[in-house]
Order: structure tokens, then sequence, then C-alpha cells
């Protein structure tokens, strides 16, 4: 593994504390993760609710873009720079141990810190592009955004400075006193894959579902 | 829908701000999404940052369960009692609309405010067997935990009091104008499923694995 960004200032907040031996450094793992994933779960403190809301999210290289509405109390608060942690989970399997204590989860977990800055007006629509390349891959025929839906769009970026990765991917790690216990171990994995598409009811047209869609890559979840 | 629990004193916390359209507030229906969901994403506030953790959970009547470890700082501060949020999504598809302003996803997902309290000694055993069950369905033959890994394994609840649950299963729904833009249009499934379990390798004899899983749900994320 290489060194990644998870020390420097605030290396109390991205030193994995629980099974250490399972944080991951290497930025190139980080990007795999967060280019998989189609959700992050993000804090969002407010005056009278701590809530937890996922949101469709792409990386714009260095940094984590969020799409919501400007409607939106969570966007809202978030835009105005709160401290927050974005987290993205990657869940790839069960582990069944000869013990329940260690049975456990394959998942890769990327937990980002800091704060979303809003996307300017002039840059809205190419970061809403990035957004739509990596949530519909290949798609290319959807009508682009109105200015009034720009104006209702908020896009949020936060820096993928402060970041911790934890990467679960082991066999069953059961104690020597265990092993001859005549049960079956191993892992199982969990496949996230697409399903047959379904058209749109009112499509005006018979027209087949786009070919890109059958290069989806699978495990995006 | 029936009326769920999705009201009372903190409505303010529950009700579905954007979309409202898509709040469900038939408990049969959070209890299937709860019933089928492996991890919960759970708010951290401590003193040093705000995180947002995965973690392996259960419904067990009219509580959420989550475990850890003990050892954990995320866990301590949550048995603490701390005032946080526990988010559940099941991500089901990708809507495909003709604007990509109307593409967005298919998902259930609950949102449980409230706070977890510690499950006490005496009760942890048959609360770790609920987890067992929900997350290891139908296998039986693993050692449960012995006094020493009880006590390392932190348990906490969190009722279903105050929740908020949000569907969204809708096929696209494009604007008039946009209907006759020639371009495919409709749900991408995203599917969860079990792939072909892997052996431990240091399995003592040659074991099938557990009919069990053959039986084990799909859907499950």
């Amino acid at each position: 593994m290489t060194e990644g960004k998870t020390g420097g200032r605030h290396r109390e907040r991205t030193k994995v504390q629980r099974l250490p031996e399972k944080q991951v450094t290497d930025r190139a793992v980080l990007n795999a993760v967060l280019d998989a994933a189609l959700v992050a779960h993000v804090a969002v403190p407010q005056e009278h609710r701590l809530a937890v809301i996922p949101v469709g999210m792409a990386r714009d290289g260095d940094r984590l873009l969020i799409h919501g509405s400007t409607g939106s109390q969570a966007f809202r608060t978030l835009a105005g720079g709160v401290a927050t942690c974005a987290t993205v989970t990657l869940l790839d399997g069960i582990v069944v141990a000869r013990s329940q204590f260690e049975s456990s989860m394959h998942y890769r977990c990327v937990m980002l810190f800091g704060s979303f800055v809003p996307i300017r007006d002039d840059e809205r629509a190419a970061a809403l592009a990035v957004l739509t390349a990596h949530l519909l891959p290949g798609l290319t025929g959807a009508r682009p955004p109105s200015a009034k839906e720009l104006a209702a769009t908020s896009v949020l970026a936060m820096p993928l400075t402060e970041w911790s990765l934890k990467v679960s991917d082991s066999a069953p790690d059961d104690a020597e006193t265990d092993l001859d216990r005549p049960v079956w171990a191993g892992v199982v994995p969990l496949r996230h894959t697409w399903g047959t598409p379904v058209p749109a009811p009112d499509l005006t047209t018979d027209r087949p579902a786009p070919a890109a869609l059958s290069t989806w890559p699978e495990g995006r979840a």
C-alpha cells in the first residue's frame, strides 16, 4: 500500500481505531470504492435533529460531488459549510465463521470528513454532467438541465482531504480451538447486478433499451 | 397505507419535506425494509468529529439492534445515549428519464431518530441471537459467544418510535414536452443476490456449504 492522505492535521479523525489492520491508505483503492458507489450517507446536523441522509454522489477528481434540491433543508444546511461526514459503504459479503463472534462482513467503507461547498452557478452544469456520467454511464440522450432546473439543483463538493478507508476482505479468522468444529466456514459473496430494464409505460415509440445499459459494470451499490 | 408512527411529539423530525408523496407510514413496509437490510448508517457525534458509521443491524420487534465492540469509541458514544439517527437504505434501481433532471433512483429509505440504550448483560446473549438469526439466517452450527466474547460485545437498541420512511418506486415522471424526445426511458433494477459461497482455506474437512445458504433471500443489502 502506498501512503495516502489519511494523516495530516486531523489524523485523530482518520486513523481507524477498531481493526486498524483493515485500514487502507492507497488513494487508488479510495477512488475505486467511490467510483463504484452510487450513494453516500451524509450526516446533517440541524437545530431540531441530527439526520443521516442518502445522496446520489460522484467522485470528480479530488472531490466528492453530491446533488439535491435547493428546496431541501438538509442541502441548505450542508451548503452552509457545517462540519460533516460522508460515508460510502460497499457491502461485499457475509463472513460465516465457526463462532458467531468471528462472523462478520466483507465491505469497503470510506468515511470522508470535512464540509461541503456549493458549486457556483457557472460551474454547476459541468458538475452535474460529472454526476450524470457517473450515475447513468454512457447515456447521452437525455435532455440536459434547463436554466430553471439548474437553479433548482444544489450541487455540493467536499475535497478528498481527510478520509479513512477500511476494507474487510479476509477469510474467517477462527480461533485454533474452533477449527475442528463440525461446521462449514467461509464467505458468501453479496453481488450487486443490473436486472432487465423496465421501459417507461409512456414511451411513445417502441424503442430498445440503450446498448450502454448492457455494459454497465456490476458491483455498484 | 395505514397510519404509522411517524407523527407524535417530533413530527417536525419525521415528516418528509422533499417529495412528500414518497412518504410511507405503513409499519409493515418499515418492517420489511429493516428486515431486508443488513447495515444501518448511524451518526456518531463526538467531540473531535461527527462521523457516520455502517453497522450490522437487526430489527427485534419494536426496536433496532446494532452491535459492535466495547472497544469502539463510536459505540461508547452511542451507548451514552446521545441523540442520533440510524438510516437504512435499500437501493433498488436507477430511473432513466428523458431529461437528466428527472432521472433518479428507486430506493427504500428509513430514517430512525432517537438514541440507543445498551442491552444489559443478562439480555445480551438473547439480543445477539436475534442479530445472528437476521444476519446469518438458518445457520445454527456456529459456536455461541463465550462469556468473554459477550463482555467484549456492545449491543445497543433504539426504539422504532420516531421514524420516517421514503419509498421511490415510480416510473420516470417526464414533462409532457419531453415525452417525444427520441430516447429510451425506464427503470434499470439493481439486484442484490448471493454469489457462490467460498469455503475458508482452513476448513479441516471437506464439507458442503450449508443448505440454508441456498435459501437466503435475495434483495438484501
